[in-house]
């Protein structure tokens, strides 16, 4: 059965995914002579970047996402669908979702990234990923719920593990976390859990490389382990977990912990649909595209941010996985569909770089700008404004801002409750 | 095994529940020299009264409900468990629960009431009930999931019951509910899906009785009822739902209804523990107390609020299920659990009614005073202000302040999210 939308006479774009690329996208495409039709499993756009502070009590998962159907409130050549892509027929020019069939003119794999366990099925069965809304309200309900059992046990191992948070994968992400897991742990829940020897409590932050941040400038990196080890997170370079049971969790150097509380932020890989040729998908699931962002060989299907590689030589592995990328490419996209009716040549990707920033606790941050780099107390608030501005919505950036000065003048954490109990299926 | 909890040579009070009730208890015994424990399935007290904004998108959950360790932080006489409890040995003076056993000094019973689906097994499978944050989510859940299956739909029956919505039960919560259901359709809805017809759109309370707030002054309940139908909701009066076979609603007057949403507000019933005696529990759940809430006959068990029944000529079926009552009988355990210590008298329970008040949208609410009764914008900032009073902790009461005044300027309800997708189990 086709998917119920409007036939109309003009040619119909169709795009899979709200991330920050489907989303831009879908925008500036608001006043192009086409039918843009957007698929998504969600029926919001996610603001990522704050999702580790949604896991950790510090902002309702509500103001961190937004309604897709606001967002394109009257712009009248834009239908919503929500449904998941199954896969793509190119052939047909015909895609299977969900919720039925639909047919395209121009097809725009926008799907994103999900979380990478590298196939092994234990990481993937005990850990806790980071990658949705869903993911970090479970985590949220994990360690809540893992205090209130460490008051109830009378087994100093389970107590242990009940109180360890390892966090795998020293990226944004995990840097991000471990840091604000310290803050929780240094402000919030001593007052929470009296009974409790927050003495015992340990963060520890594992890292494959020899150092966090790998993508920063050197002075970052260094800066943002500092930050840590202040803060009284472990930080264990060069290593990576190579087996855990829901319990323990061995080192690749032989290091054993036991931990109830394991997030895994080690990774993520590209979300491709299935239907196109494996020679199309690199071993990251990520989609091969042109400097077009065409998906290479095919004429009307696309791919950007996350999900797409688009490998040269300043980038054999394609782009970084973040937002600006996806961003950038969809401006690209758009400006380059126009070309192409009017019959212009068009725009090769090129990636102009902003920067990137990481916050790691109160008043301390890194930024890096193209010529320097700094951290501190600027770097804070620098990151905070910047991720005010891009939050969607208006609502959503005060309600977020008065958090954060809540937070920051009662070192608080207000959210922290377990509205539905975390359960392993 | 017993939960682990200090043991001291003190009395122990356990408290099972942290609704109004048993949160104004355990804060008024803040100076007595007693341990409490306080036993709650969520970690979390719930403001209900607001329960039916969250499910229609206009309130964050987190706003609404607030942690209760965060309440008693700092009061050392108190320990709270997370736990459920399942069965009182009165012989014993021990409690088992969900995680484990407890001796108990003195047991407040504040388990509050539950959804009463009156044992019919179809509406409980069916319907969805309004009871707690994970109802009102679920519920929200459903609404915005159905009118995304509306317009995908091909089915003019199944698009009708798609898009219709029966309320049943002309209580405060029923009214309330139906009230901003009308104002999402008039405001929200159709700007969301410009492709859904919304003359089509059907929301339907229905009422045993004759008027809709049967607790109330007769002129509110002919003002609510002219409120509503003047937003557009159908008030079926004198009939009750007989038959849901989840898609089609009949009428105990015969009217059938296609609608894929039954909400259920019919009414509540108490939510004793097992180990009661059958006869110390009435046929709504409700346990006998007599006039110094002490469960009949023994010395050292209460029960207070939604759960408690004081029988009395002036209330032959106990108080009235609402906060004032259990917060009253709270303050009167307190006070009498002193008197008792000083071997002075006890005194009886006697209710303070001091009004009541429904709000049914935008400048439209009832309140009732002892000697008068008014409604309009009036009645609609005085539901606003006392309700915002109440909120327990500031931050949520200037989230929830913000949230209204923003959806009072733009006719808005932004927490239109489907973040867990509501399956039937």
């Amino acid at each position: 059965m086709f998917i119920n939308v409007p036939e109309v006479k003009l040619p119909r774009i169709v795009i899979i995914g709200c991330g920050f690329g489907g989303l831009e996208l879908a925008k500036s495409l608001r006043h192009c002579e086409a039918q843009i039709v957007m698929i998504d499993k969600n029926n919001y756009h996610t603001f990522q970047p704050l999702l580790y502070q949604v896991a950790t009590a510090g902002l309702e998962p509500d103001s961190i996402i937004y309604p897709i159907r606001k967002i394109f409130k009257g712009q009248a050549n834009f239908h919503f669908r929500w449904g998941e892509l199954q896969s793509v027929i190119p052939e047909k020019s015909l895609i299977t979702t969900s919720i039925g069939e639909l047919r395209y003119d121009h097809l725009i794999i926008a799907t994103g990234s999900v979380t990478n366990f590298f196939g092994n099925k234990d990481f993937e069965a005990g850990s806790m990923p980071m990658k949705n809304v869903t993911d970090a309200l479970n985590l949220r309900s994990l360690i809540l719920q893992n205090f209130e059992m460490a008051l109830l046990s009378y087994d100093k191992d389970e107590l242990d593990a009940l109180m360890t948070i390892m966090v795998v994968g020293g990226g944004p992400t995990g840097v991000e976390l471990a840091g604000a897991l310290c803050e929780l742990k240094k402000h919030v829940l001593p007052t929470d859990y009296p009974e409790l020897d927050f003495a015992k409590m340990r963060i520890i932050l594992v890292e494959n490389g020899k150092e966090v941040l790998a993508t920063m400038h050197p002075d970052n990196r260094i800066r943002a382990c500092k930050y840590l080890e202040e803060m009284g997170c472990e930080v264990w370079l060069n290593t990576g977990v190579a087996k855990y049971d829901g319990l323990k969790a061995e080192t690749r150097d032989g290091k054993q912990l036991l931990t109830r509380n394991l997030i895994w932020s080690a990774g993520v890989s590209g979300q491709p649909p299935a239907g196109l040729k494996p020679e199309l998908i690199n071993r990251r699931g990520r989609v091969l595209t042109d400097e077009y962002c065409r998906v290479r060989g095919l004429e009307n299907i696309y791919a950007i941010g996350d999900v797409a590689s688009m490998e040269s030589e300043k980038y054999p592995n394609g782009h970084p996985q973040v937002a600006p990328v996806a961003i950038q490419q969809a401006e690209l996209w758009v400006k380059n569909y126009r070309a192409m009716l009017m019959g212009r040549p068009l725009t090769p990707f090129e990636y102009f770089d902003k920067g990137s920033m990481a916050t790691i606790g109160r008043n301390k941050a890194v930024v890096e700008l193209k010529y320097f780099t700094f951290g501190g107390m600027p770097g804070w608030l620098a990151w905070m404004g910047l991720h005010l501005m891009m939050l969607v919505g208006f609502r959503n950036k005060v309600i977020v801002f008065i958090n954060w000065l809540w937070n920051y003048i009662n070192y608080e954490r207000n959210m922290r409750l377990i509205i539905r109990v975390f359960k392993r299926t």
